[in-house]
């Protein structure tokens, strides 16, 4: 099984070297991770470098069986708006979207001026803050869990490289999506 | 054709108010908009409210033709990440997007601790800025050409319930995806 490894790792100063490490946890848990930086089998030719990385991306998603997101908070209260969207086009595929985040507070909790007017929690500008106890946008968790993935939340002392939380979240994509043997580790089908 | 009124103005105090303004817009350009809070033909029933609004606004979507996003930044530098989830998911059931941003800037200038190291352009914490002259994330761009549609930027002096901007997307909208007749206005089938 393929997956889809979407999140702003991308952007670090090294972002093959998390790649790779993303792609042999994969290994372990027996699915063949896709990092975005990967060339895809027919890249595409012609047109201004934004538009082969977009067309190289949808590509790659098209090609995948599930997608794992990185929705940590980049830059603002919430994840990164190409992981978002990367989230969304694999649910309009159809297939299981899976998530995690490195800050486990509630969306509500992390609008640092969101105020309680009422039944309602408001920012400053007035606009309602969603107070579902989730930890993002609700469109997001119910893809995510009408999908039949997780969104698991829990802190990185090591920051973006900090990958524990990503093998916790590929462990529950493995038992969820791969085809499970009687018993035992589906990780040694032989055993 | 159907569209789907994809941004944050459901966290405004009257939602349905900007609901049935953009509404009344799509109408004058020959268009039906669907606002995220409208009630879906079949409203699905049973879990808890996050899950019902999630449910009903997938419904909603994959009922339209189209999709018109306010991409405007929300709680931080890019677009409300629920609004970006189904800009995606339009795309990935292979329908036309189109987007607008009050924020006028591209992506690259809009982030304030953008400094440029070399050829490349990387925030305070070291994380690539990305800067192909785009107003949002290369995933969302990329989409939107990709899909004949188109994002327009533009001031908002009114705020969030500042409709022209909208305005001239729908136009664009309707220029685009509506049948057009030999000549003259679409709008004036009879005419």
């Amino acid at each position: 099984m393929r997956i889809y490894l979407a999140g702003p790792e991308v952007f670090l100063p090294d972002p093959l070297a998390v790649g790779a490490a993303k792609k042999a946890i994969c290994v372990r848990y027996g699915l063949t991770g896709v990092f975005p930086l990967d060339t895809p089998a027919l890249m595409p030719s012609g047109p201004p470098d934004w538009r082969r990385i977009h067309a190289a991306n949808e590509m790659h998603i098209q090609s995948c069986d599930a997608l794992v997101a990185n929705l940590t908070p980049f830059r603002g209260t919430a994840a990164d708006s190409g992981t978002v969207f990367e989230l969304g086009y694999m649910r309009g595929l159809g297939r299981p979207v899976f998530g995690y985040t490195h800050a486990p507070a509630d969306y509500r909790a992390r609008v640092a001026d969101a105020r309680r007017l009422g039944e309602i929690w408001r920012d400053g500008e007035g606009l309602e803050v969603e107070d579902f106890g989730l930890a993002e946008n609700l469109m997001l968790e119910g893809a995510i869990a009408a999908s039949g993935g997780v969104l698991l939340r829990g802190q990185a002392p090591g920051g973006w490289t900090d990958l524990a939380l990503f093998e916790r979240c590929v462990a529950e994509v493995s038992r969820r999506i791969l085809p499970q043997p009687n018993s035992g580790s589906r990780l040694s089908p032989s055993s």
